[in-house]
């Protein structure tokens, strides 16, 4: 998108005027869907996926040219404060995996026809530890936030976001404490498989973390709490939002990021759907304060936008029968007495 | 398949000698899937599926060349009674629907890329009323049994089963009910969206029934409760069996068709994931007897093994991740300390 941003006081304008779902779309979908070969309700969440991309995509019938994943890489500051299983290089090397086609999201995109691309945000200056200061600066924020943005090209029609950055469940959990409130025990959980002693480090950090930080606006808790790959995911959800494009979120530090978008501005994330529920404890809580249920629920915790690519599969299964069915006039068969 | 059955006998013969899941290919899994660029568990129940496909297929990798739905067409008996919200007539309908590319499970099917195949069992000629007499006789029985194994060919690498047949979430009810026990309304519900009379009419359908068939081995109940399409599926998941190919079941209608067998031979489903759970309350609380957790959760109820097709775009993905991704040390990734 084109849409140019250079100051947190510009995130905050563009949030104040954001497009609704179309009308005329959602209209069409509704005057379709009733007449097709089925009990009227019978494909449960199928017949709300087909309805939500036709009122966001604004067109209808909805369709699936150009998924597009965006995978939004960072480094964390408070990784060295052994909040991870796994030591931060893990992140770059990752990265090098996701360019070189071996990782699960590789896979799951070539298995839906999604297009990948993966923009690894200042891997070599991990943001600061955001127990002792905001982790980025409102330049450094603006800029990620911004890449996101640029990184949705106009012509898609889905929006896969994921990310990957060891230690960042530990903003993850951050966000939506400062957010919400509730203690740190609520909001965190084994990330990658930190083991018991990690897991209560990992507790203090994010109570510290929020102790220093809460009370702030919800993009100042994204920028002073959050993290590169963070605040790309954000800038990416709003950008969708301006474009037409609807959103699949992936899990919690997906999701964690979004969240600040519609605590500034309730209906923010009204065309992203959360894919799937993770295996993650606080992503659960999280959607409940969304107001969100997920499409899957598999107990996944990958993140790198896995559980969004395969809930890509449903959104074509969705298509397709909207779509591709049979009216009762066409096929012949009996509706209800 | 070739194996031929003449009586209920035969069927429990089979039954009595079945092959279990292959150990060179579960421990060829178990091998490969820790190395891969991953925290051990984070692909949740993808990593389930991949090697429940490797351990009854008998082989490593597995591989999903040759998937294939079977929908099985039935008319009963009961629906004369005023069970289901739609004539019996649409079954027929329904089937020429299916054949003409029209209804849900061929979109499905052509999303997913497997191969579909119909078999209408004798329409023109409904079971028996199951609160008078047998809905089957033991020929008519074994006919749609035989014609559900005969329907699998061997190189079949996944089997898709579901059903159509207006008024069959009354069996579906009656089974469960005869197997397990509780009362009619713990089994029943809406269907196809039965209005609260006809709930009530279908509760006092399915409360006659089994008082009438009540106390009969497994199998039995499956002849006198069930229906044609019901007696299919159950010889379609025998023959995937002995035949080593893993089988999705779809809602309700199908897994009270299957659930027979484990009745009559625990472990006898253990080759069966159910792909997901109906918006049908009977449906859980059968999951829950079989011990076995739907993978998806999509409020579906239409049948047509609609569910079980969109759950092979996960079987698709879960090998998609097994088989190509990169390990640890081809990727040069670091590993958990």
């Amino acid at each position: 998108m084109t849409t140019s941003i250079s100051s947190l006081a510009d995130v905050t304008a563009l949030l104040a005027d954001l497009p609704g779902p179309d009308r005329a779309a959602a209209d069409s979908w509704a005057a379709r869907e009733p007449q097709l070969t089925k009990p009227a309700g019978s494909l449960g969440r199928l017949e709300e996926i087909s309805a939500w991309m036709a009122a966001w995509q604004g067109r209808h019938p909805p369709r699936l040219d150009n998924p597009r994943a965006r995978v939004f890489a960072g480094n964390h500051g408070v990784a060295a404060l052994g909040v991870s299983a796994f030591p931060p290089e893990v992140t770059v090397q990752m990265v090098a995996n996701f360019r070189h086609g071996g990782a699960a999201i590789n896979q799951l995109c070539r298995t839906f026809g999604i297009e990948l691309q993966v923009a690894a945000l200042d891997l070599d200056r991990p943001t600061a530890d955001f127990t002792q200061a905001p982790a980025m600066g409102e330049a450094e924020f603006i800029a990620a936030f911004a890449a996101g943005m640029a990184s949705v090209p106009a012509d898609t029609d889905l929006l896969v976001l994921g990310e990957m950055g060891i230690g960042n469940t530990t903003p993850a959990a951050a966000i939506p404490m400062a957010l919400y409130g509730g203690d740190a025990a609520f909001w965190v959980g084994r990330g990658t498989g930190i083991d018991e002693p990690g897991l209560a480090r990992k507790a203090e950090v994010v109570a510290a973390g929020t102790a220093r930080h809460r009370g702030q606006p919800p993009l100042e808790i994204l920028r002073r709490l959050g993290g590169r790959e963070l605040a790309a995911i954000a800038g990416a959800v709003l950008a969708a939002r301006l474009g037409r494009i609807p959103v699949l979120l992936d899990g919690y530090v997906c999701t964690a990021a979004a969240a600040p978008l519609e605590a500034a501005r309730p209906g923010a994330l009204d065309h992203c759907l959360v894919a799937h529920a993770s295996a993650e404890p606080g992503h659960r809580r999280l959607m409940e304060k969304l107001g969100k249920a997920p499409l899957l629920d598999l107990g996944m915790r990958l993140g790198e936008a896995s559980g969004a690519a395969l809930a890509v599969g449903l959104v074509r299964a969705a298509l397709a029968c909207h779509t591709g069915m049979a009216t009762f006039a066409e096929a012949g068969v009996s509706d209800k007495d």
